[in-house]
């Protein structure tokens, strides 16, 4: 069986990464619509970009209505700026939110129409330039064919995937995520965690994909307490920004697998953080599919040594599974009660939820192929559990 | 310090690789160009090629002529068909050879003169779409930014490396490397074998070219005596043909350094395959570069499990280096003298040889700055050893 693999066309990572790309920008166009959020421009992140378009006689406008997680509206807003402006390139600088929206705008200003018509759809024509820039250490999306939009009308977290989506370059400078406060540094990691494990046991993992899952493991097991409990740490942001790249580079070409299939209609029914939907359900996802995926968890036991010798496989894989749970422990993950879920509301959308988890397709590249049923037992598991 | 990443933008990879292909070829363009030589008109792999363009009403010429490695007038001829025969794309099927080749011809297109006015020069224009489908589990030309020419009339082989020269989709499919004799398949694989370890010993080694370094020793020191003695084997096969693929895109990103640079001298004088005088090189060079490249020696010896727990990271790169040695033994190697190659005539080249090996500026990137005394020392021990 042959796989297809592919990352953005060029991505600079590292300290001042964003400096060292003013000559990939030049080529991209003229004038950049920045897409970004409120906390960025306060931050002091988007005057950072601005100045090196300005050293480089590059013109822009900023957007930076992605406040929250992407809508379909935030995304028409968008478009209307790109095109009433005369843009000619994109450049998305924040977490997740306005990388995905960044992607959005872009889909949209080639291809016309709406976002909510793009769900499950090829995308027909390729992008402008696009660059994204992550202040997170979470998503990945700076190097994945995903972008993720909430369509309010529907209450459906719609996951748009589709090679035109993969920015042209990816900057990842782990200063930038310095600021992350401790809560999104848990979450975002978390994310990132899960996505190294769902593409390691996916059904289309293979080598090339592997090789990434792998290192962003070993990265994470390694780092993210440290960033979380000692946000400027500069080495331990640095390998979690790689980690997150990596992490992107393996879902995007492998698939993520049941969790984040059963993260987005949580996210899109109760507004949860996506990293924080993801961390809940880890742990009950992971005793689910680990049945299916026995030696390959055993291998990420090895990983991250947690494997003894005389070890049975099955045992490798549990012992994988364990530090994963007290990994998760030290991270503080809110629960959904915490969060300020009510369990009743909870309990109701079980049904839609599962449904909506199924017809993303995420959850079938499983190594345990779950039932709708299974799908709604573990909803009712991650609230008992975590009770 | 931030790092440029990139590597093809398709990569297709494993069994059957070339029949998942025909989508990209088809938005590729109307007419190729297939760089080959007469050996993979006779083993069929041309026809395999074009039997996919015609099913997918893609024309195409056959240019067959790189037997031998690449030659100026090679190049020159190759232009005048793809001018004249009104191609719009390329396409490399073969051993390096055929590739650079492919690149080389790309790049005279579409920014004119002769090849040889191209060695330290950055190319201008992007090339036509390319696409290599290497046969040879060896360069990992495939997904490097590199082509090798040999100007004939200065006996220089002209190391061009530029990131137009990237090919645009890699197809990598094991089965086109059942065919290679074990003299190639050995010659070849230390050719990648060097590539990683370069890579990973270069000064420019960082975290994402270490992946593929790291990945790429594991499988060839795994892989490349069974391929070599047993070459039916298609797991042993399809090991090597992706730790071609990854060791390429490590040094492609990372550079290479001493072995390399002292390699395309013999090359170009002497008429020894690439492959081979890597090979012949590797032993002396190790001892040269290991002093200024312990602790990454040390985590090679890690990483192929011969570091045992008590040693000094002295003694654990010694292992690596050991461990390495005594694979190029099994592995036959031939040496200078048993090659043809006259003594007198190889110790009188050897001020020139150290001369162009400096000019390429790989020898600058390891972590031991070689003078030009060390170099001709090491070509004279390179034959003495041998002896
Ligand atoms: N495209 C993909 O491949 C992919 C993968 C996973 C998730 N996602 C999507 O990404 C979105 C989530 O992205 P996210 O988790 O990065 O969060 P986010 O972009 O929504 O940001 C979360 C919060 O952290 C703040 N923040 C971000 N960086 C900061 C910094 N350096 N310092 C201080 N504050 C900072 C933001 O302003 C925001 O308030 C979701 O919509 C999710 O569905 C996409
Ligand atoms: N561009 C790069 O990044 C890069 C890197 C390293 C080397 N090179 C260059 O690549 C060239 C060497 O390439 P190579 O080592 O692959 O050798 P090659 O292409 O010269 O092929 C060597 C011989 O093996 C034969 N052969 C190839 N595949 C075969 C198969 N599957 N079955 C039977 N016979 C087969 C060829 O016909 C030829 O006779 C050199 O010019 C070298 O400088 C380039
Ligand atoms: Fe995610
Ligand atoms: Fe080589």
């Amino acid at each position: 069986m042959a796989n297809l693999f592919f990352i953005p066309q060029y991505i600079i990572s590292g300290e001042n990464a964003l400096q060292m790309s003013a000559e990939h920008l030049t080529s991209f166009g003229r004038k950049a619509l920045i897409v970004t959020d409120d906390m960025m421009v306060k931050l002091g992140n988007v005057k950072k970009l601005t100045d090196i378009l300005e050293d480089s006689n590059i013109s822009y406008v900023v957007y930076s209505g992605i406040n929250g997680e992407p809508t379909h509206s935030m995304i028409d807003e968008g478009v209307e700026i790109y095109k009433n402006q005369g843009c000619d390139f994109l450049i998305g600088i924040g977490g997740g939110s306005p990388i995905d929206s960044m992607k959005a705008i872009g889909a949209v200003s080639t291809n016309g129409g709406s976002i909510c018509d793009y769900m499950g759809k090829k995308i027909e024509h390729t992008l402008p330039p696009t660059c994204a820039i992550p202040t997170t250490a979470g998503t990945g999306s700076e190097a994945t064919k995903v972008s993720i939009i909430t369509n309010t009308n529907t209450g459906v977290k719609m996951l748009l995937s589709d090679p035109k989506l993969m920015a042209t370059l990816a900057i990842v400078d782990p200063i930038f995520t310095l600021t992350a406060p401790p809560a999104v540094t848990a979450a975002t990691g978390v994310d990132a965690l899960t996505h190294a494990i769902e593409a390691y046991t996916s059904k289309k993992a293979f080598s090339m994909s592997d090789i990434y899952a792998l290192s962003a493991i070993q990265r994470i097991f390694g780092n993210i307490y440290e960033a979380y409990s000692n946000g400027s740490n500069i080495d331990a942001r640095r390998e979690m920004s790689i980690a997150a790249l990596e992490a992107g580079i393996a879902f995007s070409n492998a698939s993520v697998t049941i969790v984040h299939g059963m993260s987005r209609p949580i996210g899109a029914l109760f507004h949860v953080p996506h990293g924080l939907s993801n961390a809940m359900l880890l742990n009950v996802c992971l005793d689910f599919l680990k049945q299916g995926a026995v030696e390959r968890l055993c291998q990420l036991g090895q990983a991250i040594g947690v494997f003894r010798s005389g070890m049975t496989q099955e045992e490798g894989a549990e012992a994988f599974v364990v530090a994963t749970k007290s990994l998760l422990r030290t991270l503080n993950i809110q629960t959904p009660e915490e969060f300020g879920i009510q369990k009743e509301e909870f309990f109701s959308q079980i049904p839609k939820m599962a449904e909506d988890a199924l017809i993303s397709g995420s959850p079938l590249n499983t190594r345990r192929t779950p039932s709708k049923d299974d799908i709604m037992e573990l909803y009712k598991k991650l609230w008992e559990k975590s009770e």
